[in-house]
C-alpha cells in the first residue's frame, strides 16, 4: 500500500478515512475510544482484519489515554472499552478475536501496574498489526500459486490493503502473482450500496499499476457467462467450522454464478477469520444498515419516499460453493473441518 | 399510471422525463425527430413496449413536420427518418417492430398523398398504443392467474407503466392481481446503473399504493435464500424463437438464483418483444453504455480516474431457466418455439 491503513503513531492511531475516497486520500487521527467506534461504524476503517487491528489498538488507546494510578480501575475501564468497541459491528469476527486477545493478556497479568497494562496491551496490537501484514503476504503466496501466468478474476468489495494492515487477503493474492511475473486483470464489481469496489478497489489496484475494470454487481452474471473469468477471488468477514463464509453482500450469488459456469471460487482470510465456534453459516450474524444508503447514497435520492428497504450487509456462502480458502497457513480444500486457532 | 408516460398531443409527442424521476414528475414536449432520438437514448423514455411507441409516433411527427406537398419526397424523408430512430438504441425489438410495422403501412398505400399519408402513419401509431395497452391488460389477467392470495414478489428494473403505453408487463401482473383482491408485496432491485427499479418501479408502485422494499440488486441471492420470494417476475427487451430473453443486465443471475431456490421465474412481454427472426439468445445484439453511467452517475464521482468499464445494458436469460413467458396471448411454457407473429 502507498499509505498505511492503519497505524499508531505516538498515543494515537491514524488512519485513512476510507469514506472520502477515491475522490481524497486523507488521514484522520483517532484520539478517543469514542472516535474508534465512530469510524468503525461509519466504515471510514472497515475491512475484517483492519476491524480486528482498530480494536485491538482502540483498547491501547484506553490504556493510554488513563490518567489514573489504579490498576484495578484501568482493568474495569477497559472491560467497558471492549464492550463499546464489540458492539460497533457483528458479522467480521476478527473484531472480536482482536478483543478477546486483548482480555486473555489483560487476565494473564493480574499483577501487572498501570504502566506495564499500558505498555503490554499497545505491545500485543502492535503484534496482531505485525502478524497480519505476515499473514497477508503467505496467503498472497499460497493463493498466487494458484493463478495462471495469465489471468483474469473477478473479485467483490475490497478485500485489499485498505482492508488490512498489508497488502490484503484477496488483492494481497493478486499482488503477490503480479509480483511473481503473472499477468494478471481484474474485474471489480462496484459493490452496492457503499461501493467499496469502485471506491477503494479499483483505487488501489492503480496505485500498484494493476489493470482495473469496473462493473455492476448485476453484470457479473452475464461476464462469468461469458468465459472471460478465470477465478473469482473474495475475503471474508465470518469463517464457521463447516467453511461456510460470510462476506460483503453480494458474494454468495457470485459464488452460485461462478459455480454455474465452473469457474474456481476463492476465498482468502486469515485463521483469525475462521470462527469454529459457529458450526454452519446459519448461526453467523448479518447486519443489517440504514436503508439511506441504497435510497440516498451518492447526495441524490434515488428512491421515492415512503419505501420499505432490504440492506443485509453481509450474505454466506455455503462451502459447497467454494473451491478453496486460503490461509496465512495453507490452501483448504472441502470438506472443511475447521477447528484449530 | 396516474400520469400518461407517452402520448400524442396536437402535433407533438408528450412523455414523462423519466431521468427526473423519482425527484420530479415532469413532462416534456418532444418536438421534433432528434428530440425523440435523444430521448430514447438518454432514456427520458425507455422500456421495450414504450420505445416502440415512440418510434411510432416519431414517425407521426416527421410526417406531421413536413412542409411540402411531395408525397414521394415525404416517403424519403421518413425512410431516413426511420433509421435515425433504429440507430438509437440496438437491442429492444419492439422499436424496430413498430417502425417496420408504420414502414409497411407507407408500403402499402403507394398512391396515397401527403395528407392521407400522415392521417394514416398517425392512426397506425395510435393504433399501436391502443393495442399496447390492450396487451398489458391481456398480460396482467393471464400473469395475475398464477400468484397466489397472497405472495411477495421481486422484479428487476422497471417493466410498469412507465415501460408501456398502459400499466406495464411484470408490474402489469402485480397490478392485475391487487385490483383482482390478491395481497401481493414486491422487491424491488433498484437496478444499477441507472436505477430504474428505484427511481421507476418503486416510484409508480407506491403512486398505486402496492407495498414496496427496494434492494441492491446484489442482496437478491440472499433474499432468494431466505425463501421470502415467491415468484420472479420481469419484462423483456427481445425474446428469441426459442424463448431466451434480452432484458435489463442483472436479469440472467436472478434467473440462476431464481432456479437455485425452486422461485418460478416469469417473463412477461407482449408477442411484439418475440422475434422469431432471431433463433437464440446469442444472436440478439447487446447494447453498451458508456461508463460514466457507473463511474459518475449520481453527481459524485465513484471510480478513480483510469479505470475501464464494463457496462452492457442487457443480458440473456437462457428460455431453461424461465418458468413461463406470458403474452397477451397466453402463458407460455417450454420448450418454446416462437414462430407467429
Amino acid at each position: 500500500m502507498p499509505v498505511e491503513t492503519i497505524r499508531w503513531s505516538d498515543g494515537d492511531i491514524v488512519i485513512i478515512d476510507q469514506t472520502l475516497l477515491p475522490e481524497t486520500c486523507q488521514l484522520l487521527t483517532l484520539t478517543s475510544v469514542e472516535m474508534v467506534a465512530e469510524a468503525i461504524r461509519s466504515l471510514r476503517v472497515r475491512g475484517a482484519p483492519a476491524i480486528g487491528i482498530a480494536g485491538a489498538m482502540g483498547m491501547a488507546l484506553a490504556a493510554h489515554g488513563y490518567r489514573g494510578c489504579s490498576a484495578a480501575e484501568l482493568r474495569a475501564e477497559l472491560a467497558a472499552v471492549s464492550e463499546v468497541l464489540a458492539a460497533t459491528r457483528p458479522t467480521a469476527v476478527n473484531l472480536f478475536w482482536a478483543l478477546n486477545r486483548i482480555g486473555q493478556l489483560i487476565a494473564s497479568v493480574p499483577d501487572a501496574d498501570v504502566a506495564t497494562l499500558r505498555q503490554s496491551i499497545l505491545r500485543e496490537a502492535q503484534l496482531i498489526l505485525e502478524e497480519d501484514r505476515a499473514a497477508c503476504r503467505a496467503m498472497g503466496r499460497n493463493g498466487a500459486a494458484l493463478l495462471p501466468d495469465e489471468c483474469t478474476v473477478l473479485t467483490h468489495c475490497n478485500a485489499g490493503g485498505l482492508a488490512t494492515g498489508d497488502f490484503g487477503t484477496a488483492l494481497g493474492v493478486i499482488y503477490a502473482a503480479a509480483e511473481a511475473g503473472k499477468r494478471v486483470r481484474v474485474f471489480a464489481d462496484e459493490t452496492r450500496p457503499l461501493l467499496q469496489g469502485s471506491r477503494l478497489t479499483a483505487w488501489e489496484l492503480r496505485q500498484s499499476g494493476i489493470e482495473v475494470t469496473v462493473l455492476c454487481d448485476n453484470a457479473a452474471g452475464s461476464l462469468l457467462a461469458s468465459g472471460a473469468i478465470d477465478a473469482v477471488i473474495v475475503g471474508a468477514d465470518r469463517i464457521a467450522a463447516n467453511g461456510d463464509t460470510a462476506n460483503k453482500i453480494g458474494t454468495y450469488p457470485l459464488s452460485v454464478l461462478a459455480r454455474e459456469h465452473t469457474v474456481p471460487f476463492y476465498v482468502v482470510a486469515p485463521t483469525s477469520t475462521i470462527d469454529p465456534a459457529i458450526a454452519t453459516g446459519a448461526d453467523i450474524p448479518i447486519e443489517f444498515r440504514s436503508g439511506e444508503e441504497i435510497g440516498n447514497g451518492f447526495g441524490r435520492r434515488t428512491a421515492p419516499e415512503g419505501v420499505h428497504y432490504y440492506n443485509p450487509a453481509f450474505d454466506v456462502t455455503p462451502a459447497a460453493n467454494i473451491t478453496a480458502i486460503i490461509t496465512e497457513r495453507k490452501v483448504e480444500h472441502p470438506p472443511y473441518l475447521f477447528s484449530f486457532r
